[in-house]
């Protein structure tokens, strides 16, 4: 299986310097030795910018002409029309009806095609658009390209903060997870990279264990609040964590909960459950840790003002 | 009158580097024209630690040794706390009895020496320590170390967007758009530099008119939920502001609030709402405004969950 290198990462930060931030690392007010790199300060809010740019980066100009699709109605569908309108490509984005209107306005204000579908006809629509005009479909994780991306935020990691003992990352479908598990492994072998996942959504905790994908029905995944962590890996990215994850911790919703009001409170950023379980593992299952200096990757900030207000109290 | 020259900024900067976040300039989502300079993301969450941390670094080796005092129980409290901490540096903060038990809180945790006095005792028992002890009293912005820190901003922002138009500061006592200008004054005269008060606490804007420093009651000023914003200029920041900002707006309460509902939901920061006034004059005062590139000093996030909450809905 192809594999992501350190090579097509560093390559991939030169193509995304344009478009997405270099997010600064931020000391933790409450923890001497927690260090936050907030990608939720990305415009349209997440880690999920990088991804999406380097695809758009790296499409041959026949592909460039045709444009991207995906249907996803979340942080990648936001972070793939933006990445696409910053390099002048035609994007299209399929989202399933009754996806929640300020989702929706969101990507539509970044000027894509948007295709409203009954949610079953979301991904078979996707694929008839796609053979119909060519546009190249750009999946949110189980993609080489979206992977080295991602990865991105371990070269900067291990740039800001060279003796970094443990990096801390959310592990959803993987892409994120692979991408700066590989970055850090190949710069800085003797720090450990830690998955982080919901209690209650540890598909890619028992995949590793098991050695191949578990899938979770969504009747389990779905109980968790961390709607980003919801998805398990594909073949692709568990072979990376395979090969370059140290382990992974499990938090429980109620933990997640603290870490972000603590996120909110003590560093003053706006984040969503799924952003904070790195987090949650420093405050929580700390002696399961590497005790020296830590950096949680908080992934983003795209949260309902509900949730948000309910970790306020 | 002695003044703040770039020089003297240029050095602040070399001074702060190891304490203070150099903050990113963030895209806003909502306006193609505008960045935001986060100082939310400072430890303790505000601008104010670039002033402290410079005054602190500015001590003689007398002065390190009897230590730093100051009568803010604020946001300029905190910083000094956490840049005498960093500086291994003694302090003392004098703090009314009666303030938020959140925030005194706050300021122990970071190890200063603590003095709660009855309100109107605060400024004269500073005084009364400082007598006794040698300790120096770092005020919050009447202070040439105070605004060539604050200007290290101005410094940021030009290396940043080399080509920016006009730049947003908010302005309470003045030390932050008093370093601000002369930085940016000196780099790019052909910048504007332009203040923003609330309507309910205009002491600056009135100040500029007459020429001389017009206090306005604190039964006026304390009408403003801008709680950063309530005092007027010095002598000193006058002077600065007199010299180099090219004028002042001022907003609306519902506009501080519809800006920090904005910072919140599209640029996922936490603000309080002197830290939204910027933010609030691009959004609302546009047609006073140059049109080009701007950048809005986004000051902190130290706001109460009250507050914050009743911002989301």
């Amino acid at each position: 299986m192809e594999m992501v290198s350190i090579a097509d990462i560093r390559s991939a930060a030169v193509d995304i310097a344009g478009t997405v931030l270099r997010t600064p690392l931020m000391r933790s007010g409450w923890d001497a030795e927690l260090w936050l790199k907030p990608e939720s300060l990305q415009p349209v809010g997440s880690f999920k910018l990088r991804g999406a740019t380097h695809a758009v980066a790296r499409l041959t100009p026949e592909q460039r002409a045709r444009g991207v699709l995906t249907h996803s109605s979340g942080n990648h569908g936001l972070a793939l029309a933006y990445a696409a309108r910053a390099a002048g490509v035609a994007c299209t984005v399929v989202v399933p009806e009754g996806a929640p209107a300020v989702k929706v306005e969101r990507i539509r204000a970044l000027g894509p095609q948007v295709v409203l579908v009954p949610p079953p006809r979301r991904i078979p629509e996707a694929e008839r658009i796609a053979e119909e005009t060519g546009a190249v479909l750009v999946p949110p994780f189980d993609d080489l390209r979206i992977i080295a991306g991602q990865g991105t935020i371990g070269l900067e990691i291990i740039e800001d903060l060279p003796d970094v003992d443990a990096v801390l990352v959310p592990v959803g479908g993987g892409g994120l997870s692979s991408g700066i598990a590989t970055a850090v492994k190949a710069l800085r072998p003797s720090t450990a990279v830690i998955g982080v996942e919901p209690e209650l959504a540890a598909d890619a905790r028992d995949s590793l264990a098991e050695g191949s994908v578990m899938v979770w029905g969504e009747e389990l995944t779905y109980r968790t609040m961390a709607d980003g962590l919801r998805l398990p890996p594909s073949d692709l990215t568990l072979s990376h964590l395979r090969k370059h994850l140290d382990g992974i911790i499990t938090v429980a919703e109620e933990e997640i909960a603290a870490a972000m009001g603590r996120l909110v409170r003590d560093a003053r950023l706006v984040v969503e459950p799924s952003a904070a379980v790195a987090v949650a593992a420093r405050l929580f299952r700390r002696d399961e840790l590497p005790a020296g200096p830590t950096v949680a990757v908080v992934t983003g900030g795209n949260v309902d003002s509900a949730v948000l207000a309910s970790v306020l109290c």
